[in-house]
């Protein structure tokens, strides 16, 4: 499990909390780390006298100019952030995001990353819109910016947590599953049932115009969709977001059909 | 609670460690902060650069010649270890500690201390056993030394922590939701990060295409819709049904453009 974690530290100014960073992964058993865009040297006296034994892992880290690149190959991606910006995404703790860590890394081809920002302006609005969920360190108010390897030691130090506990539990049955919303205050009520299934008529009719779905041949192509759709909890906005979108798609199909009546007649 | 914990550190060689401690501290919200016979000097530029603003606490700091000074008025003394030497103590996790750490206030007078050693030999053994306990960080065996002010770190976090967990069971605070998986064996691999920014270019060309996105106005609309797919965690399969839905939206559009370009022409 831990071993399919990697850490992802975007613009680092420190050398010196590189190696702390290093260090904390070493210390709580990670080996993954990926540096994007550094904006310091990365191996030099100040990182390896932090490091501290773990420059190795520091000489290791693969450099990336991109976030897109450094986490091309992974299936979930959290990105380390205060409290949510202008839109809200969703948010876990790092205890939280622990205890979906073993089932996680049960996937097949699971690759785990957790992103950490610049130590003066943490990540970009683009950067965190990129991750699936956001993870926030519950802090002092008054004083809530951690430092970087700090950061990186408590999410370790909690990844570590969960894999001794999963080891612990190994034989135990799983625990029940609750469903969650996104914990947070979300911007948007979550869309009704009516509201969903209305979204999903207009579809199933936009994608036989479309001929992509074939009434005679169905398959599970509607189910699918349900699903996909379902498992997001979208909320009323981007109900009217899809919605908008397909009326926008059933005005170019109109405008084909009147072009292929115009050939024909 | 968190104002009845004090941290100890003995015989500190590294301003910078205690600047980090410091930092630390502030950042979970504890306050009260004991030197015992520091190595080095405690407020300097290396010190005040790691507190990063906590140094207000490094400069609050009593300053003791012996730990017996340091925790004189404190009922509960833990000190942090490695595991326990020739004469086993009583050992507790950290999350063991913060588990107790909500009773243990409620006594009257409580006032427990948590106690650092040295930077390169930890706790004297005549120190150890003036503990009441030890708390041992379950760290990766083949490289097991924190840093001070990590190991500072993940005690004050897990303090925060127990007393975030207090406040709920009072009442006071929201319970922090879990994030949960799927909960199931799924069908498909998840989509990779590259699968699916793939998916949302493709997206944006045609929801331009057929005039839903403005790209002089973009507004949050790619926001949105990243945050509603990331959220459902798209499985390969979902994202190949949804770029083949793309993909016959452009043949429409193209069907339509060429009829528009019928009627001018």
């Amino acid at each position: 499990m831990l071993e399919r974690l990697r850490i992802v530290l975007i613009g680092t100014s420190h050398p010196g909390n590189i190696g702390g960073a290093a260090r904390a992964m070493l210390n709580m058993g990670l080996a993954d780390l990926a540096l994007v865009a550094p904006r310091c040297q990365v191996q030099c006296q100040e990182s390896a006298s932090r490091a501290s034994g773990a420059d190795a892992l520091v000489a290791s880290a693969s450099v990336h100019e991109t976030l897109e690149e450094a986490v091309a190959d992974c299936s979930l991606v959290v990105g380390c952030s205060a409290r949510s910006r202008n839109l809200p995404w969703p948010m876990i703790t790092p205890r939280a995001f622990g205890a979906t860590l073993a089932d996680e890394a049960r996937l097949p081809d699971a690759r785990v990353a957790i992103v950490f920002g610049r130590e003066d302006s943490g990540l970009s609005n683009e950067e965190l819109q990129r991750c699936h969920r956001h993870v926030h360190i519950p802090t002092n108010p008054d004083f809530s910016s951690l430092n970087l390897a700090a950061a990186v030691q408590v999410l370790a130090y909690e990844c570590r947590q969960a894999w001794l506990a999963d080891q612990e539990a190994a034989g135990e049955t799983p625990r029940a599953e609750d469903d969650q919303p996104f914990g947070i205050d979300w911007d948007s009520p979550l869309a009704s049932h009516a509201d969903l299934e209305r979204l999903f008529e207009h579809l199933e009719k936009t994608l036989i115009s479309v001929d992509f779905l074939d009434p005679e041949q169905p398959r599970q192509l509607m189910a699918r969709l349900r699903r996909l759709y379902l498992r997001a909890r979208p909320d009323s906005m981007e109900i009217n977001i899809l919605r908008g979108i397909l009326s926008a798609v059933d005005k170019q199909v109109r405008l084909a059909q009147a072009d292929t009546a115009n050939r024909t007649s």
